[in-house]
Formats: C-alpha cells, structure tokens, sequence
C-alpha cells in the first residue's frame, strides 16, 4: 500500500476525530439543556439552517430555522427561555461518525477547517416517562479551526422528515 | 503498562479507525439512494447475506438474502429499480463502533484484511414523514485492503427481528 | 494553533479510542447475552448504579440497581439467570461518543484511568420479532487501567426516563 495512502488516512482518521469530539460536545449541550452555552459552538459569522431532506434536494430556500450570525442564535434562546411553555422533555443525541468532505487536516502545518457529513436521530422523552424518536437526519458542517477552539462556520441540519411542527421548539 | 499492550492498542484503534470510515461511507451511500454505487464497495468475488440472528444462531443455511459475488449485487440494484412500487422511504442508519475480530494491522507492513464486528440500527421515514426503527443489528465483515479502496469480502448482516417481510427492499 | 493544543488533542483522541472500544466490548457482550462475562467489566471494588436522570440530577440516593463490589454483580447474574421467567428478549445498544471529563492519557507514562460520558440507545426485540426503544440514556464512567485490561471502577447509569418497571430485568 502506498506512502501516500497511508497519510491520506491519518489525515483523515485525525480529521474524524476532531469533528467526532466536538459533535459529541455539542451534542451533549443540548441533551443537558445547557441551551445558553449552545451559540458558542458557533463563529460569530456562522450561518446556521434547519431544513428537510425535501427541501434541501430541491435547493428551497426556505428553511425552518435560518441565522446568519450568532447574535441571533443567542436571541433565539433568550425566546425559548421566555416562551417556553411546553411541558419538560429531554432530548438525547446519537451521532454517527462523521465523513469528511472537505479540508481534513488540522494542527499547526494543516487547513483552518474541514467539512463534514455526519448522520444523527434524536430520542425524546417526556415528562410522563414516554419515549419517542423525535427526529433523524444530517449534518453538513463547516467547522473553523482557527479560533482558541473548533467551531461551526456553517451547520445545515438537514432532517429525514417533513413532519415538523413541534420540531421549532429546540436547537438540533 | 508494557510496550507490547500500547502496540497491540494502536494497531486496535487504527484498525477500528478504517473500519469506521469505510461504515460511515457505507450507509452514507445507502441512505443517499445512490445504489448504483453500493456494489462498489464489495469485491468482485464477495460473499453479501442478510439473515436473522434466530437463523444464524443455528447455523440456518437460508438467508433473506444472499450473493456470492458482485455481479449479483449489481443485478439486485437494477431489479430494485425496475420493480420499485413503493412508496418513496428515506433510511437513516446509525452505525456503532466496530470492535476488531480478526486481522487488523492495516499499511504498508501489515495485514490484508480486517474482520470486524458492528451493531447498527436503521430508522425509515415514509413520504408522510412518519418515521418508524425499520432494523437493528450486527454487520459482520471480512474487509479487503489490497486494492485502491477498502472493500467487503464478505459482509453478513445480522437482524436482531425475524419479521422482515418488508425488509427485502433495499440493501443493509 | 500552538503545540500544547495539539498535545492535547492527540491525548484526548487517544483517551476516545479506548473508551469507545471498551464501550463497545462491553455493549457487545450484553448485546450477546453472555452475562455471565459482564462482570469482569468491572474492577473488585466496584461502583456500578442504574438511577434516573431525575434522581440523579436531584441527588437522590436511591438508585434501581446499586452495587458496591464486583461480587454483588456477580450474584446479580445468577439470580437473572434463575428468575427468567420472561419472554426472549433481545437487546442493542447504540452507544455514541465518549466526552473525556477527567484523567485521560492513556500508556507507560499516563494516568490509570479515565472519565467520561457517552450517550446510548438500546432497543429491544420481543420474541414475536416487534422492536421498540428500550431505554436512553448516559453512562458516567470511571475506568480503571491499572490492570491486565480497561475495567469499569464506577459506572453509573442514568436513564433519560423515569418508567422503569421492566427495566430491572437486564444490565445496562
């Protein structure tokens, strides 16, 4: 097996890793309900979009949520925190292993960012106990590398399903 | 800790790390629809089954499905195409961690092939955006590095349900 | 991105990788219902509770399966083993990443042990091949290295649901 091959793939292996840990990061921000740490995952550029696989096939640009910067994300949890009158629930992320798509290596000689495809669902469970599969679906990331930590540039969160009305409540 | 455990864990970890990405690429293939490129990732001569774990605990020769080359799977694709009467379904599979089985050093010095162990789940979600857990399981693989890619040799796809009635359309 | 950030990253990436392949081992042998192993997880002294996010969030000290040394989880699977009077089951568990909380560097020259919190799904078949979602939830772990292999010095279990009325059937 050629040289080449083998640092293509520790590039990209060390590429995973990154993006593996800082999903898991994120993803637990949001399980905790720790929704005011949740924009600084994200750069103070970062465009961010919640939309369905349907809509995203066909480039519709409306998306269910869209920010194009994270003072708005931060308004957006300043308003779930005031209207939040639903009854208590918990999220808990699964995420796949992300496959990179772009950029790849990060470190002192490496790239500033790296792109990446990572499959997701979402467990939800109610006050009463219930469980349910609330949502599955993608996320296309870029993830900037330059800052004192990795951070989302841009997130599409790209869900399996149309059905979406109570979906607004929470960041995915 | 002695040296020889630190070797024998890289060696473990580099080998999960291809695993990994090969599965990540697998299902992203599937969960696509891009099923004219799913053949590709098995060799020309590869053994693929679907079977239950009720069939397989008992050595039962009869899988849902079986090939025992790659022709076969091509064959499978063009007949999926051809014969699709459903409903349009979107599949998102979630793939745990591989655990390592058999071979495992992958590189210029090290083995050809890698046998590994891996739970899955997949979730369908149906044009009316319902969603339901279509499958949960195991892959087990022998994969191939000899050539320009990684590729399964054999794969047997494990189903922890025996109800499959609906299971036979599409690839796992 | 300076040197020491790079240092680490590579510690924490390694600390990933055993984790996740513990957890994996460890999700398998439930998974294969090979309980009778499920003990040597575990160090001698052992910490292993299963409670609710609810009781754990609250600090409440009544868990549904509290033990406090290896001998007791021990017991545990004899009498699991002696008292299943229920239908076949059989379980899958999807664990995500591990979040290195604590200790970390992993070798000749590094701590014994570990701390993390990894999400995880498990989803169960009936016998009459129906599946549901099982349980979700986070495993808080304190892994040991001491010894000839990773084991589980405390293990806590918090289930993201409070009914657990069959729950107690099975280790999670």
């Amino acid at each position: 097996m050629p040289d080449a091959t083998t640092a293509e793939r520790e590039r990209r292996n060390g590429a995973v890793a990154e993006v593996t840990a800082l999903l898991a990061d994120y993803a637990a921000c949001i399980d905790a309900d720790a929704l005011e740490e949740w924009p600084d995952f994200f750069t103070a550029d970062c465009h961010y979009k919640i939309t369905t696989a349907y809509n995203h096939a066909r480039g519709l640009p409306v998306g269910l949520i869209y920010a194009h910067n994270r003072a708005m994300l931060e308004d957006r949890v300043v308003a779930l925190r005031k209207a939040n009158v639903y009854e208590p629930q918990r999220y808990r992320h699964i995420v796949s292993t992300p496959r990179i798509t772009g950029g790849g290596l990060v470190g002192s000689a490496g790239d500033e960012a790296i792109e990446a495809e990572t499959g997701f669902l979402v467990v939800r469970t109610m006050h009463d106990g219930t469980q349910d599969l609330f949502a599955s679906g993608v996320y296309l990331d870029r993830i900037d590398f330059s800052g004192n930590r990795p951070r989302f540039a841009g997130k599409i969160v790209v869900l399996d399903s149309d059905r979406v009305d109570t979906l607004l409540a929470i960041p995915l």
